[in-house]
């Protein structure tokens, strides 16, 4: 497998993203090729920083831009041909590459999958696919944010291509796909869940469990939860910070005197296996589910250990034939009225 | 101030209901009257539980049928006429009470407020009006979850009437004003969050501040956060699970050895210093703003306190005329084009 890295994508880019890519490079079989795309002396500092040998399948290939994090999405893949997400794309589509990771600006590697690879027959739209970690299973929730504006079929296609995901890259025999909403009972939500609702219920080829809570993407109750990227990023955003937020509140009423310091000091390593089983880092990037091609997004904030995690999941999809998998079905959902 | 309470209604009615309006009644200064709905010989019931005298601007009134969780709103609110629901809010309807509170069934409380007081002229919907513990602020959002499909105008007027509500009854001198989006800048997000942000930067009476994130919620960067309801009780109940989610990690992973076990007990009373800041029973209920009248919604899990609060927060929006300030207000959005 040939796997092309936008080595300047990230908050911690190129430092993390190379040493992450050399760990992949290193650490994974079938991985026949590593591209790494950025400017070569920039590069290759990194790889020395690094240390040790540098692999024989790992590749630095030229590009002297970079799409930046505040770049418009659409107006960066067109202008900024030169650039490592552009050039990496590149690859993927003349068929010299077979996956594409970044980990940089969302909206221009959803632009550049979509202009380039185009989406899989009868796939009308791409989904961003993230796997949640819970105190039960891995969750997978999307569109996580590709598409602000979704109708019903949309989000039946966002089930099956989760369905397809949770199944041949996670390995769930039969995974249980619900649709996100803001209750559980049938006819709740607005209108294009419920007709979602509708068209998945008769779905021949899903175990469609109905409507889902927030709250049970945690709960240990499905495997794939689907949405509109407008709710599903939200949702995702309001993890993040209420998390954030709670580490805020404990950070201020464990320092309020000695007694309460001691106690969070023996919790030290408590909080550190917390954090660890909370990662999203642990599954790695989120796979840009419905291109004609393998295209993986990892978090801005992804350090070496995530972008191996990323590598390897792209890696995954291809072994598994998710694209394949993903055409077997796609057609099962006839349009309803609007 | 003359208060009508749904004592049936809620995951711990009667009991919790008569024992936060007995307190209200003791306890709340300018409460010339608090009528209690529901059977008379439970709540007298109740009441000679709760211990101490009556005070005489506690009433009991009879109903005899109850709106469950699990009933349709708009059935229930048709059919139980007899109910502790309907009979308190027709008693906000014939002008003898001046608010009403509950704590039951969310979506039988907006139907009857719609159908019996309607909204105020020029409101097109009524708003489910919460107000976020953080860190730094408290933040009004809304809509929580009265309205799934929203228009642009809808949108500008929650953002309005959140407004007032933070400025009238919250004390914030210059409330600052956000729309719920997935990124700060402007045209981001669906079509209906573009129109509404158009039309809010030139509303004259408001300090718009732009597009906010969900994280932003509890940064104390906003006074005022409007949303369509689908995403704001998509928000509010991610924030919830994510909260309860985090307890049950850290249940796992304290208990694992006796050192992790001494810390715990050791943070005991940090553990409890937080759950009461982050508490949503601290602002007591939720008003549905836009009504012509007074309605509060109590959170389902509502204790005493929590009733109390929510009566507490009722009587603060008649003393400060909340209705009057959002009918000053309310024509500042100008409908856009679909």
């Amino acid at each position: 497998m040939r796997i092309a890295v936008d080595a300047m994508g990230g908050d911690h880019a190129p430092r993390e993203i190379v040493a992450g890519a050399l760990a992949a490079a290193r650490e994974l079989t079938d991985l026949q090729r590593l591209f790494l795309f950025g400017p070569p002396d920039v590069l290759e500092g990194e790889l020395r920083a690094c240390g040790g040998p540098v692999p024989a399948n790992l590749e630095i290939r030229a590009a002297s831009e970079v799409v930046s994090m505040d770049d418009d999405p659409l107006a960066a893949v067109r202008r900024k041909k030169d650039s490592s997400l552009v050039r990496a794309i590149e690859m993927v589509k003349a068929k010299e590459a077979d996956a594409i990771f970044s980990a940089g600006n969302t909206g221009a590697l959803v632009a550049a999958t979509i202009l380039k690879l185009r989406t899989l027959p009868g796939v009308e739209r791409c989904a961003i696919t993230t796997v949640m970690p819970t105190p039960y299973n891995p969750c997978v929730l999307l569109d996580a944010g590709a598409n602000v504006d979704c109708t019903a079929r949309m989000l039946c296609q966002f089930a099956w291509m989760g369905h397809v995901y949770a199944k041949h890259v996670l390995g769930v025999p039969k995974p249980r796909v619900g649709l996100l909403n803001i209750g559980t009972e049938e006819g709740k939500g607005d209108e294009k869940t419920r007709q979602a609702y509708d068209l998945l219920r008769r779905a021949p080829l899903l175990d469609f469990v109905g409507n889902v809570e927030s709250g049970d993407l945690f709960g240990g109750k499905v495997d794939v939860v689907a949405c509109d990227g407008f709710v599903g990023n939200m949702v995702l955003k309001t993890c993040e910070s209420v998390a954030r937020t709670m580490q805020t509140w404990m950070r201020q009423e464990f320092t309020r005197n000695p007694l309460r310091l001691a106690g969070a000091a023996l919790l030290r390593n408590a909080f550190a296996d917390i954090k660890k089983r909370a990662d999203p880092a642990t599954y790695g990037g989120a796979p840009l589910l419905g291109a004609s091609g393998v295209s993986v997004k990892g978090h801005g904030s992804s350090r070496a250990l995530a972008v191996k995690n990323a590598i390897s999941v792209a890696m995954q999809s291809i072994r598994n034939n998710v694209n394949e998998h993903i055409l077997e079905g796609i057609d099962q959902f006839v349009s309803v009225a609007a």
